[in-house]
């Protein structure tokens, strides 16, 4: 039994409330039950310097904790001078995701900032980022259409993410904080709305887990984000 | 004439969300207008090194901007490596006036941090920050008195603040992004809630100002605390 | 009683000493009582990125502490890796006071770059600093009209501050270490030659101060910075 | 085809050197055909202060790479002054996969520290790593153990890894650098000798992937550990 | 013909003024020509972590240029946020000179921390900053000895330094700036007060130099340092 | 008698190994005795831009150890952030002997890059990495001759380095670790083949040297190096 009453399949609600605040060309408030996120997407003309002149756009993403979001405060990381290894391996997550999503050609040399900042969380940051970013996204390159700053719109497919694991021996979609720090076994899976695989991340925590088990995951996942696209779709439509 | 239509003396409507997220012991959305600030209050045992064994507390602030709350995009500060001075200023400033607040003594050797995050900047971040970690430090000050961890009130008095300013000739109170941009003289004012001054911090924009202007500002000043005040008393009622 | 039996009204006395040092355009030894402070102003072609191609100057300034100006040694910033929050304060407030003393326009794209060095602190480091400082940039100045890079005089007006601040109940004029740090209220002010304001900054280090006082203690400072601005003047005459 | 005429399923010759340098309790020279990465293992007395009277141990790693292991020059992460989101990404991964080696409750309140240095790249320096720190973790229990410092051998099993990739479009095993730069998808899988999943991270650099290819690079990462492996029983035998 | 009209062996007058700041035990402007470097010597309790508890004291030096003390403005080593190479060796070379000159043991688990920063620079910062630092140090040490800190007095000899060089073919003494920058050798000499050689370091900044080059130039050098120890001798008396 | 049997004058055996990595242009790995460093020379199109347009090269060094290349481990520098003092102090002594070996006329704008990084220490890393980056050097150059980029040689002269200093009171050649750590006086040489000196730098860790001393240092280090400027020319052939 789940704390939460969950089913093993269950993901909790997904909310997605666009045009969170008012700056960014794309904002997006993306709650997977008491987890938080406010992704922004900002729309940059030029590109960094490595891509300069090749005709082609990028995608970047930055993620960051509020020192608060959590259940004891974490040192704010302007203030200690860097960001964690956590949170620079997530902040790449989040960027190579959403590079996978966008045409970067149709982009033109046009940049998209993804900001991710966490306000409350209670598990599965990462994946409700993706989650939310990708909705950002998709009203950023709305909003460059809208301007007649792009002419076709570079999205391939919409993107989204959910975690799986193995807690208290039984495979479970979608942990939330308690369940997270117990689990065994702990998996990041990143799709396109279609069920191909962008990204999968899955580390044995405590036991190394079986290819069953790793197929079980794989199934719970592939039906977990099947809902959130659906999901998005709608706070899209 | 105001761009928003204001009167000179008067505020934008100010808005004190409590309990705004989940974990903190006091945690309050304020909004000055279009301005909104997440302001946590962390109730922690122990004091810094400086402050051991003398049997007193202490209250410290940190405060950041989201990279998409302003119009556009800054760089985050964590990615950067470092706070810059206006930020180091900001958080010097919300602290002292805090700690202002608070009877020390009465704290005990524990240490109370505020976080002033900016999820949306319209000008006046830091005296919508103040007002609003007043309320949330006045949460965290009753839970650990629910808790039995303080046997007396701490706090001293109310405080609030706000930005008052010469913009176009006239003097003004609570500047907006724009009109704080335009002005030519920018003052911020932290008084307690029996009208007293904590802090006050006025500088000459453009043209020096003369004696009597610093008169009218400070009035208006004092009128607009006023207001915000019982805001402040309204929503811990 | 003042420690240095001096009156509330009484400024310590205040020496300038100008060429203190050969490579700078101006370079001045400022001594308020026992601190010194060491400033230079460094006449520079050309501004920072942000002014580029607007035809205008910038002048901007830099603070620090030898590690043994104090009492007891203080870390080297240089050797910790950062500016504390106090440093960048300070810097910020000097060269923001000095910008308002110059006109951008007349300065063309050139930059002036204060360096205030204390040598030796006993309290009001940072009006010391102002004060030195304007006299350094006058001697800039006209070093570089001399050069014929400037045709005109972007001098506005002389500035000058000084600290005021309630000490054992009293307002007194410009505290030395062992007054302010035990002063319940600190106000640094800064004003032109003909008594505009250009900046005041005032703390409530202990309790809150009133209407009164403030108007006190800003009759004080403008005394104290006219006798201030006399000795500026001597010692360019 | 494959650049080195390899069939798709065929790992690079894997060498592993034991005792290649003289002070640490275990030092490994591992390499994949061209890919040269030193790994030894430091035996350390105590534990990181968040783990201190647990009566257990810790494993940690670090990762680099000689400025010129690679085809041009990278700039020194000791010059630049920090670590790559790269660099902390892999030690991250060498460090977890390690630990899940170890029983720590049988390490006691000792650390290994790995330390994983590039010499020469050519693809895989993660996995290579992995493969070769933990020859050299084993060498180093089995110095404390010699010592008498273990009395039981933590170690629980070995660990391997290899990456897998779709490179043309088709599944290979072992991508060197230029099948690697030029894949769609790169996979890095770490196993136990008994074939369970320690760690799986793939990534869709192209084309998202289907289930059917993960299942075939899946079924080439088992081969391809299975192998190497033994190569790591030989050079410990 | 040197451009100060001095003969090769010439040092430029040393002047040593001592308690040039108020509050350091020991406080010194040493002056070689047009180069002046303040000195000072912070006595203080307790030796670092390393040494604590084996009986004996330590002496270490820090060094800094202020920004303007040269011809064109360095940038502030605290703003940029770390030492320079030039820096960090000037700074060991100095403590390691200056714990050559002192008997540990009889300095007790106390730290004397010297702080060497040049005012204006006109070559041979160095070799000032270090004969400038013993009168510092010794002045520092009477002052524990008067407060009864210290029985014996620790100092086993004086130390002072100077530069020598090849300048247009010929070997001379103590080199200002427009020599030094155009030397093809430059070599600095820390001797004791008998002669003895402390540290040498002397360096090809064009052609390599010959063995009887560098006997002519420890030659001027033991010469230089003799008379400026006179000095040192007369300041101390 | 030394801890190795070896006379006073006698070095370590010292092997260079040329082509030690498949990447740089010049790749060597030099020991003495056990003491490795794998010194590497990139070529590189352009100069720092201090240099551009004056038809001059460059070339600079960077210098590290690997963290376990020591008896007890050393914290990586790329991980703490920052490089020592040490560090520092080695790099610019082996760019510096370098640079002397070159025609900077010759190179054109090219910058050499070296990088020396310690696999194994046992004294002597310094004067090793000199030795040792000499040849790597030399190769680079002949790269560069080969690929027609360079149409005359720019090496002036072959360099290398030995350490010599007191140990029990007797002179001795090529310090080993534990001879080192327990020298009264330590002094690295680097002179060309021609045994004209580059650099000499002595250092009296424990007692002040004399004149005498100094003369028996130096004949003891002419001989050393002349046997491993043997080595490198056996190499080279």
């Amino acid at each position: 039994m789940r704390p939460s009453n969950r089913t093993p399949a269950q993901s909790r609600p997904v909310t997605i409330t666009r045009q969170f605040t008012a700056h960014a060309e794309g904002s997006v408030l993306v709650e997977f039950g008491d987890t938080k996120v406010l992704c922004t997407a900002s729309f940059e003309e030029g590109v960094p310097r490595f891509l300069k002149g090749q005709g082609q756009g990028w995608v970047t993403a930055e993620y960051g904790m509020l020192p608060r979001s959590t259940h004891s405060r974490m040192q704010r990381e302007a203030a200690r001078g860097k960001q964690s290894g956590r949170t620079q391996e997530i902040q790449r997550l989040i960027g190579r995701s959403l590079r996978a999503a966008v045409d970067m050609k149709l982009l033109g040399e046009n940049t998209i900032v993804i900001d991710c900042d966490v306000i409350q969380a209670d598990g599965g940051t990462r994946t409700a980022a993706i989650t939310g970013a990708c909705v950002a996204l998709v009203d950023a390159l709305n909003w460059a259409r809208g301007k007649g700053i792009l002419k076709t719109n570079p999205l391939k497919f919409l993107i989204a993410a959910v975690s799986v694991g193995i807690y208290k021996g039984e495979p479970i979609c979608d942990l939330e904080y308690v369940e997270d720090s117990a689990a065994e076994t702990d998996m990041n899976v990143v799709m396109t709305e279609t069920g191909k695989i962008i990204e999968i991340q899955g580390t044995a925590e405590g036991e190394p887990f079986s290819h069953e088990e790793l197929m079980s995951l794989l199934e719970l996942a592939k039906h977990g984000i099947r809902e959130i696209v659906d999901t998005q779709k709608a706070a899209l439509s």
